[in-house]
């Protein structure tokens, strides 16, 4: 894994303890999350839009309407900043100011690219799907041309990025310990549930999806409306 | 309840249908996001922040560190967007275009004001923690003027809001739905854990922390790993 070294706009300044440059830990984070919020301007005023997003080697993907705001408001060389994180624990200290969370977060700025290539844009497509669920790309009804023509696919490189880690317990100010209130650590995370097939769904569930192995019965909830 | 009427710039243009600008819907979204994003702007460079947020009523908060840059870069009429959101669900269609997440956002615009009053900083940290955990900030021990003074609390008025949200099941193209491939839906949660006390804690776990109570409202078949 190479290192990203920090640039005076990715240097994480306040607890810079807790900032990390390395590929290894802002891919894994990256990996992680199912969705990354990408900052861009229009008219002088910051937007946050929530994508889905996918790493292929060096690159963070994203995809979105072809003719949505962002995507307009970003095909001429103007810089975004795309940022995913989630929460892994509560902290509940015996101050209010030390209270925090456990959080791992990227940040990531450039310029954003868009594939124009149709079939580099149809890769790249599968290569989400896959990162969901493995395999599950090739056995999909193959996408047309219209669809590939309504959706936009963006990445940035990964050479400007910074992690930024909170990971451990309660940090209390010295002479705090003793206040007599409870303070621990309460674990967060994001679960995924078991499968529910729509009603037409053949073949088994594919691998990779879902908390539980059993083949799940199909729901009414699940039907399309 | 009242009604955030569409503005030019939050109405939600992609699936409209997805739209929803009712406070309801918009309050319940940020009270139940661990985190949110706000959007920034310095030297013409988007930067998306993870801030801890809660709402007062009408006003959307958060708090950060009284020298960072996203303070510093918003204390003079500068404007923000601030996004939260999470995943409801993964949902597994016949083919990639109409694969989707049931996700709900929301984004609001504005132009954030700076708390100087120290009681109604004070105030206004004590509510986050009561967020948090209902009852738990009368039991902390006090802050400091110092805590204070390091700690920049900023809110946004909630009245140029949209909420974004996504539900139900597949949506396949006529003609997709007989195609050879498991399809359905996997729910996706945010779960807490069982709180782990430190070592010098005392006094029984707050109530709302912990896996049984924590949530808002039920989940579906979430199973914890």
């Amino acid at each position: 894994m190479t290192a990203t070294a920090p640039s005076p706009r990715t240097a994480v300044r306040r607890l810079p303890e807790r900032g990390a440059y390395d590929r290894a830990t802002i891919d894994a984070i990256l990996d992680e999350a199912l969705v990354a919020y990408v900052g861009w301007v229009a008219d002088g005023q910051p937007y946050v839009t929530p994508v889905t997003h996918w790493r292929e080697g060096d690159r963070l993907y994203w995809h979105a309407s072809a003719g949505s705001r962002m995507i307009r408001a970003t095909s001429h060389g103007e810089p975004v900043c795309v940022t995913a994180g989630f929460v892994d624990a509560l902290v509940f200290a015996r101050s209010g100011t030390n209270h925090a969370m456990n959080f791992r977060s990227v940040m990531v700025l450039g310029v954003p690219h868009l594939v124009a290539d149709e079939g580099e844009k149809a890769a790249s497509l599968d290569a989400l799907i896959d990162h969901l669920a493995p395999g599950r790309a090739a056995l999909l009804r193959p996408a047309t041309a219209e669809e590939l023509r309504k959706t936009a696919v963006a990445w940035i490189d990964l050479d400007e990025a910074s992690a930024k880690v909170r990971t451990g317990g309660v940090n209390d100010e010295p002479g705090d310990e003793d206040w007599p209130v409870w303070a621990g650590v309460v674990p967060v995370s994001v679960v995924r549930g078991r499968p529910e097939p729509d009603q037409r769904s053949t073949g088994p569930v594919p691998a990779g999806l879902g908390a539980s192995t059993a083949r799940p019965r199909p729901r009414r909830s699940a039907t399309p409306r």
